[in-house]
């Protein structure tokens, strides 16, 4: 009976496409703030489009909207998504314009249509194939969909707080997801947290000229000096207490790992690399992946950063770190550790300007939803999902755990590049994500 | 016989500031290459406009001026001026546009006012008033302009190479100077050498999303660590063999640099600082002023530098080092140095992407010439230079070195702030700077 929904996807898929272009078009860099009223009311209307009662909520941040069918059924589903994008920056390695969606190849090219327009598109316009078929929903449908999770959901828990009773479903599906490096389709059960910190020195009033380096301090070399003691050249980090919280991977856990073929030659040739880090393979390289906490440079800036020489001493410093955070990892504490370590290390001078994160969550990999995915991605994409028991990368589930069991599958693929020029999706895996989430809710039923 | 050279200056300053200003309008930073022949040519007219004969020399970069005035004179005066300007970056800083010249409460701001198109503009004008005034000149007079001085006149080696029988004189003026924090005139009798470098890292083929930090290898993370190794945190420089050639001051340098009242509490105030690097102080502080060595970073650039988060891992990183040299350091040396060192720590990965640089060098204090200089400051400015064995920046001093005994005065004062933003001058030292040339030239006469 679900046939003309799939029937629909497939006849309707242009109309998808120029939705996901639409939202794509809009620049909603969260870290900018710009245009973020603007994309949620796209989704907003894209929602309304689909029958789905939405709700636009205010918060000290960017907008959340939540949407919802209630049909009466036992089960519910939710879809957590989010509409904002992470900067296109450097828009020189572009091949495109990043907010003029462009098809290339049967690829869509545009900032964040893998992270996570293409998602948020493919599974309002599943729930709008069903609407349109006059095909009985047999379950209820939640949505979550917020515009700041590029910047660490900031103001999500304002809004969970005040909308608890909401957060409650029989089964989630996260953001973000894809094929793998050998195409077939991959769950992620987790998500790392992470803290980030820009850290800033500032030791002079104004920029110098370079020759009185010999008298005066220098702010960049003091933040080189001060990010050289996070770590030691093996990449252990050396903040004390760093590694005190951390959850070791459970059996189950390092036994779906140990199952799962990492492709190590082919991901390191998409890298351009010759070894992981440290050598790193095999389980160890696994253990690593799915379970390492991270001390990482986003950015770092400091003086001329144009062409040729100019000799200046800079008065001024920063860099951008993130530390992802495995489970039972408290931001807020690492955040006490890291300041802890400068000051121990003598940077009071290197000042932690701001900071933002949240810790990491994960669903069970034996729980009975993540089987009623896997069952229905087999039906459309015709093999069992790559199950992995965390991302390493970091996402707001902690907020739904225990409440809602998520679990994390979509429009991507290994080559989607997201958070780097030229993101991208598989026209083919947006088409079929669409019929997989129809054929899921399908399956919630016998669930 | 001189007073109506001088009093033709004090009455065409105006057209001196416009001159002045039309060459300041052109953005000839050498580190970008571009408006370079269109400033060479205005200064070519500007030499012709004071019946200079001035030639341009093409080089396989910039074009070197040359200008002659030969009187048949016993003694020949030459001026080494440069007509390049740093980058104006970053321009948010700057009050006014950095390429429109704007005069403020006595002061003309542009970038390269001071460094160093107000001296050449002085000079030039200086000669144009014995012209005009039809006052004989009792010296030859021999200019060398260049356009390469502030990216390390890389091809001036090669137009004096081509030109040894023009590098003669009998006492010149070097490019810069001006007044000190407490106002007094100084003169400046050498300079330090420079090697500049720049690193780069390059370990993966794209940017990845950063939660892949925990496999993949990091070049910001390479970079500082590197970086790291470079300096301990007392400033001392661990490069193997850095030091070895390092000459001290002499008996007579540090009789001279001891005499100095550096006005620590003024220039640390200036500077917005509560003690200098290492709390020097005193004599040491000005030992390390003349005579150290120096490893500084420039610039360092790495992954994202805009606004709020981006949660990447660079693919590439890079560093602009400067390292100032004293005299016997040779920057083929330690460039060979930099890199053994490098290598030695195990960071072959780290690049010498390029590099520019030259020795130091300095006229000696007692030479009779300082004393013409002196005298001539003595009857514009009413009191003696303040005598600075060596300039803790760089010029190609090394190139005149045995033909002509170099003295560097010019238009600038301590707040002129080169190679940083809202670089100006005082009007008044502009003009005093005309006249103090013009008393020079009838000083020589006596030398």
């Amino acid at each position: 009976m679900i046939e003309p929904v799939l029937d629909y996807i497939d006849e309707n898929l242009d109309d998808s496409i120029e939705d996901l272009k639409a939202l794509c078009r809009i620049p909603s860099v969260a870290a900018k703030g710009d245009h973020m009223v603007e994309a949620a009311q796209l989704v907003m209307r894209l929602l309304e489009s689909a029958d789905v009662d939405a709700s636009l909520h205010r918060t000290s941040g960017a907008p959340v909207i939540t949407g919802e069918i209630n049909v009466g059924a036992d089960k519910t589903l939710m879809f957590y998504d989010h509409y904002d994008v992470q900067p296109a920056e450097p828009f020189e390695l572009w091949d495109s314009d990043p907010f003029e969606p462009e098809i290339r190849d049967g690829r869509l090219y545009a900032r964040g249509v893998a992270d996570n327009k293409g998602d948020t598109v493919s599974r309002i316009s599943a729930i709008k194939a069903f609407i349109e078929t006059d095909t009985k929903l047999p379950v209820n449908i939640k949505f979550v969909i917020e515009g700041e999770e590029e910047i660490g959901s900031e103001h999500l828990p304002e809004f969970i707080n005040a909308n608890k009773h909401f957060i409650k479903a029989d089964g989630g599906i996260w953001e973000f997801g894809g094929s793998g490096i050998d195409g077939k389709q991959e769950a992620w059960l987790g998500l790392k947290g992470i803290l980030f910190v820009q850290l800033e020195v500032e030791l002079l009033s104004h920029d110098s000229h370079s020759s009185n380096a010999c008298v005066l301090p220098s702010a960049p070399y003091r933040l080189v000096w001060a990010l050289g003691t996070f770590k030691d050249k093996t990449d252990r980090i050396l903040i004390d207490g760093f590694y005190d919280d951390v959850r070791p991977l459970s059996a189950e856990e390092k036994e779906a790992i140990y199952k799962i073929d990492f492709h190590e030659g082919r991901v390191r040739k998409f890298f351009g690399i010759d070894s992981f880090l440290n050598s790193l393979s095999g389980d160890e390289l696994k253990e690593h992946y799915y379970n390492s906490p991270t001390c990482n440079i986003c950015g770092i800036g400091s003086g001329y950063l144009g062409a040729g020489s100019k000799t200046v001493l800079p008065a001024k410093a920063f860099a951008k770190l993130d530390f992802r955070l495995v489970e039972d990892m408290n931001p807020d504490d690492i955040l006490k550790k890291v300041r802890g370590h400068l000051d121990k290390h003598g940077f009071s001078d290197v000042k932690i300007a701001w900071h933002e994160g949240y810790p990491a969550a994960k669903t069970p990999v034996n729980h009975p939803f993540v089987e009623v995915v896997d069952r229905a991605n087999q039906r459309v994409f015709g093999h069992p999902l790559v199950i992995h028991p965390t991302s390493p990368g970091s996402g707001p589930l902690y907020l739904f755990k225990g409440h809602v069991p998520m679990v994390s599958i979509g429009v991507g693929d290994f080559y989607s590049r997201v958070h780097s020029p030229n993101e991208s999706i598989l026209i083919d895996n947006f088409h079929r994500s669409m019929k997989r989430i129809a054929v899921l809710i399908e399956e919630m039923s016998n669930y």
